[in-house]
């Protein structure tokens, strides 16, 4: 994978489309599809798959396309899904909670191993086998675990501090889902999602067309 | 607003962060920013944060800078935060609970009028005051209430079929947590929120950057 360098973000962030787009088709047994066919799918231009997809590698054949099973072994391969990540969960609310009971997330490597929250009410409950612990027990656990993922539902308030925490004891993945833009080291990488900026998006999109109309 | 025409989608993908900073200046009254504090402080350049905001109208003053309550609401008022919006949310399963129990989307102006579920252990059950119904009984309510905005929490094998229903309903505005991208037609609005695609992402910059030590 020599030509994987220096690849742009938003290439970056169409790999998890392919990705399932890829599956969908592997399920309904489609053995091979065109880039044309796949764009058509996707909504991309033929183009712009090839593109994407030479960043990476050579894949298809002219004439030919692509085999499905092939191009998502290797898109799986690319994105790292042939390892698995620890994850746990800082702040057991209603998004936590989400992550730690959605099925899915384990299907692509990441096994939850912890969950911890400050609410006593919280505290010794159970999400799918895990049991939600006191945070002031994280920095015993993260000394005596490697973990990957620290994904963080904490209300804003909270969340530069545990994520500090994770930081300062090794943990350098952080899926965030606190509205706040957190300040990491360099070698920390922080996914944000924040749900509330996607919904005020909608938003001015909805009245925008409204004023459009007027 | 003469100058709000083709604001392209990285600008109006900004605007919700602008808000949220702005929102924050004003809880700790500061009365006025310059661009290059702003910047600063939201991880752009001064002039990317004037050109941005020059596309919706003349803020801010030569040597003055940003007097932050008027920029607060002049921003608000482009997101069309000055209405209110009804939201109804289909799927209670964790995701749906979660939305519906976030009292943060109030604040912009969301309010969620109506919870649908086909699981009968969920229906007659109460989120925040609202009962959840059968989902059966969607298109009835769709025929006499105005609905903006539907929050598509289903699993992803019917998250088609319930857009299909609201859309035909009238329906403009999709907040759609389901993996997968939905038809619509051109008059409607859908925003995704693809959890898997964000874990995806994460994953594939957590892998890179481990093989780049190697």
């Amino acid at each position: 994978m020599d030509k994987k360098k220096n690849i742009s973000m938003a290439v970056i962030k169409r790999l998890p489309k392919y990705h399932r787009y890829l599956q969908e088709l592997l399920k309904n047994d489609v053995d091979r599809i065109s880039s044309k066919e796949l764009g058509e799918k996707i909504g991309f231009t033929a183009s712009q798959i090839r593109q994407d997809l030479n960043c990476f590698g050579d894949f298809g054949q002219q004439g030919y396309g692509y085999n499905v099973k092939d191009l998502y072994n290797q898109i799986s391969l690319i994105l790292g899904l042939n390892k698995e990540y620890k994850g746990i969960i800082i702040g057991a609310g209603n998004i936590g909670q989400a992550i730690a009971n959605y099925s899915r997330f384990s299907q692509v490597g990441l096994n939850i191993g912890a969950i911890f929250d400050a609410n006593p009410k919280l505290i010794g409950m159970r999400i799918r086998d895990i049991e939600i612990e006191d945070i002031d027990l994280l920095k015993n656990y993260l000394r005596e675990n490697i973990v990957d993922i620290g994904i963080i539902c904490v209300p804003r308030i909270n969340a530069q501090k545990v994520c500090d925490v994770l930081v300062e004891n090794g943990v350098t993945g952080i899926w965030n889902f606190a509205p706040v833009d957190l300040s990491v080291p360099e070698n920390v990488t922080v996914e944000n999602v924040h749900l509330s900026e996607s919904l005020l998006t909608l938003i001015y999109l909805l009245h925008d067309k409204d004023e459009s109309n007027l």
